[in-house]
């Protein structure tokens, strides 16, 4: 779990070069990696294209499938309640976290939106927490 | 208000004829349409390329912007909670939606997307609400 979550991580690093919030997000099916991806929406001036979407989006444009009921998605930040609604809409069989966002997170916090929605993934929060949440802060310490 | 959501149902009704649920939405700035579009998750496979997400992110690509404050939804269908979480996180303006949706809703129903957002965008509910209701009905009898 943490050899993924540090794949995740890799993808939050990238997204510093480019100015964007490090945040990255890796989607894998039988220990594979499908897709990969960290938040682009300062290079494509779109606040929607959060790692997750992207990567979720890649695997269906990937798989051809209906749903991601096999896939698990590791992500380095608690999935926004926009990003959490998109992995209970695709059906994602497990979604595993790094670090709590409690500011703005939609899992444990706000409106919990798998307390609401038809398909509950698996959830694993705090998975190479430290890390995930240093690369954040120190993104935003930077930024002031 | 009428006129628009009117042209929200045309997307919907194009919507049927390739087989997609029948939601349309316009987005709209100082009156004028910026982006029109229908569900797109059957063409796509990607379930996540609703109506709503898919007017906002025509909408960033068109004017460049890095919020849509001063603009309007027009959707025939409540959003759901995904796109009402992408709605607030593009600080979409206002939102006026035409049937409301107890069963898959995010904004009246289930999570309540915005009594938890920061942005909380104006919302009106029920334009033009028997027929944009009418037409999913309609639709999903069609499939039985």
């Amino acid at each position: 779990m943490n050899t993924l979550m540090h794949r995740a991580l890799e993808q939050a690093v990238l997204a510093i070069s480019r100015n964007e919030v490090p945040v990255g997000a890796v989607l894998v099916k039988n220990e594979k990696i499908i897709a990969k991806a960290h938040n682009e929406c300062i290079s494509d001036s779109n606040p929607l294209h959060h790692a997750e979407l992207i990567v979720i989006s890649q695997a269906f444009y990937k798989l051809q499938t209906l749903y991601l009921n096999e896939c698990t998605l590791f992500v380095t930040l608690e999935p926004c309640p926009m990003c959490a609604a998109a992995i209970a809409q695709a059906r994602v069989g497990k979604l595993v976290f790094g670090a709590y966002d409690p500011k703005s997170g939609g899992v444990e916090h706000g409106p919990k939106i798998f307390e609401h929605s038809h398909h509950k993934p698996d959830v694993i929060g705090g998975i190479l927490e430290k890390e995930c949440s240093k690369i954040m802060t120190d993104f935003f310490k930077e930024k002031r």
